[in-house]
């Protein structure tokens, strides 16, 4: 079975605002070959730079767009997308998105595979069952503490059993202040939920400040304490791991596997969040998976994007019961949310679970594609690289 | 001051070749100001790809493109250039290629802020004295020890003192081999002169294959040990430094700060090489300087552009008499060899030297842009978006 066709669809609401929403706009990869079997892929990524990553003219043998390095590559097994994707990386080694953009082809092709030996991605991955996962609500602090357990209590009346608040003011006033919103989020929760709180970066490398916070945060018996500090602030991370008595929880700003090795080696996190779309696909977040697992922490996606990003996150992290949580977007956008079937809905027990079906198991509603692409050209030197 | 005015422009030769060669193409950033002040920044990066960070159309708060996070942006102090850049960081955050594209607007910027202060960029770090600098000639391998040992010969014939040799054969036959090819390197350059080796990333993550090499090539007194593995490999490269009788070298993968303190703080390198068109400008680069000191590592630049970017290269660590290396881009194409006024040749003592003229110190040559622009054009849902 050869590569044979790679079609970009740039998709976007009509109007994009400045909210932390990143169901705002998507990057679909289709990825088409001489068999017949197609597959679909999604990046969390800007879309226009990750497009000029499959269609960009070569600098030198470093810099080699994605389109021409694997078109009318043999895919017949699963080593086959290791062995294509061990050469993209080659081949764009010196091109820094390749990351962000090669995520999309790569779920795509785990797609086809699944579909071509008719089973589901996460069995291609060696696991034998796909164990029921726990969906989080994820939603912003309110502006106050009274908004913020207004939010928590509509969680908890929702049948969410776990619930992450983060950004808003936190970090923004005083040390009560923050004690007060999470205090807020814990009452409205109940006392038999878990409670996520993420700090946006709010820290910067500041780990005193972040110390000072953990130690009253974890009167309320709180799940994880996320992003306390800027991503590169691993150094940071280390030193209030070693101190804090909340466990850490950080990784969604990984665009290498070295980027999350080093963050759990050096980072002293508990609970490594990994966005399959940033990474570079389902291959790069299956291997965190295995260092999580050498490491002893928990994976945990990070995913914003549509449910067809949601089932490409899970196949990677179904097999290990031990990672239990996954991250559920819930206020997407009408893209997000009629981009594929099913929707991988919560089940009467709360749960989240795979379908069973072969390859990723979702299906691309085309009709929402159409409605919401944007048409993109790509000129240079007066040749159009790109169109569509 | 403020940024009035962003242009770009992608230059490159006709025909691009597949070699390793860096020089085939550039993205040149030019900055205008209300003051009437201008100045010029190079990314060493996919010149295309780059681009598209400038004009990408926004997907939410984190995803905003360079030209509208700094386009009426007050630089009127170097604590201005260090304000827009965390500024770009932040929303850019999860833009991949931020780095690579953003490297040349902040060359630009301290190319500005010296012209308007009258003072060379290295003055503006704080630097008192720029040291001159031992450029060491940079070739690859001959096929044959034979080829390499006339290579050698060559560069020790045009006066210099230390050579780097790299990639070819080295690691793709058997150790005698290699080693043939680092004693054909020395019996060239002689006795006194500095070698160092390249392995260009060839042992991957095998750790013993690179400690049998380094023991061999221990013989021949060479200056550093460079790449032996992937980039990402930084435990690979941990394990080795602690039994490698040579000091290692890496780091010009290091699109982030963090990257490159991963490696001096886990990696076990001694020379730590960092391309500020790749980091994201002076300012990271300065940064990962400032680490070297730290760390006690030695600082050594990456260039394969051209003499703007040495420039730039230049200022960051030049005020550092113990940082004494300068990769020194030399076979370079007509376009990086042309692009800007003065060349930084090496003076009769062999050594580099920056010209202390206020910004940078070079000028561009607009013929030479002109002759090798490649017209681009972006277009996104109908709209123009970039266009030069």
């Amino acid at each position: 079975m050869k590569i044979t066709d790679i079609e970009l669809y740039y998709l976007a609401l009509p109007h994009i605002t400045d909210a932390a929403d990143g169901t705002q706009d998507t990057l679909l990869v289709h990825i088409g070959t001489d068999a017949g079997i197609e597959g679909f892929g999604e990046c969390d990524a800007s879309p226009l730079v990750s497009m000029a990553v499959y269609c960009c003219p070569p600098s030198h043998s470093n810099i080699v767009n994605i389109r021409e390095t694997i078109l009318g590559e043999t895919v017949d097994t699963p080593e086959d997308i290791r062995r294509i994707q061990a050469k993209v990386w080659a081949r764009g080694l010196d091109i820094e998105q390749i990351h962000h953009a090669y995520a999309g082809a790569d779920i795509a092709l785990w797609d086809i595979m699944g579909k071509k030996l008719g089973q589901p991605v996460y069995r291609l991955l060696g696991d034998q069952k796909a164990y029921p996962k726990r969906p989080y609500g994820s939603v912003l602090f309110g502006d106050t503490p009274q908004q913020t357990r207004e939010r928590a209590r509509s969680l908890a009346a929702a049948g969410f059993k776990a619930a992450k608040f983060g950004w808003g003011p936190m970090g923004k006033g005083t040390l009560e202040d923050d004690v007060a919103l999470v205090a807020a989020a814990r009452e409205g929760m109940g006392p038999d939920s878990e409670v996520m709180i993420d700090a946006g970066c709010v820290w910067g490398h500041d780990d005193q400040a972040a110390l000072q916070r953990a130690r009253r945060f974890a009167e309320y018996k709180i799940t994880w304490l996320e992003e306390p500090f800027h991503p590169h602030a691993i150094e940071a991370y280390g030193r209030l791991a070693k101190h804090s008595p909340v466990r850490l929880a950080g990784g969604e700003g990984s665009n290498t596997v070295r980027f999350a090795e080093d963050l759990l080696m050096h980072g002293g996190v508990s609970f490594i969040q990994i966005d399959a779309g940033r990474i570079g696909g389902i291959t790069p977040a299956y291997d965190v998976r295995r260092l999580a697992e050498k490491h002893g922490a928990v994976y945990v996606n990070h995913t914003f994007k549509s449910k067809l990003s949601l089932a490409a996150a899970l196949h990677g992290f179904a097999g290990v019961e031990r990672f239990g949580y996954l991250e559920y977007p819930q206020s997407g956008s009408p893209l997000a949310e009629n981009l594929c079937e099913p929707c991988l809905q919560p089940g009467s027990d709360g749960l989240v679970r795979l379908t069973g079906a072969p390859g990723l198991g979702v299906t691309i509603d085309m009709d929402t594609v159409k409605r919401f692409r944007r048409p993109v050209r790509i000129e240079v030197g007066g040749e159009a690289l790109l169109e569509g």
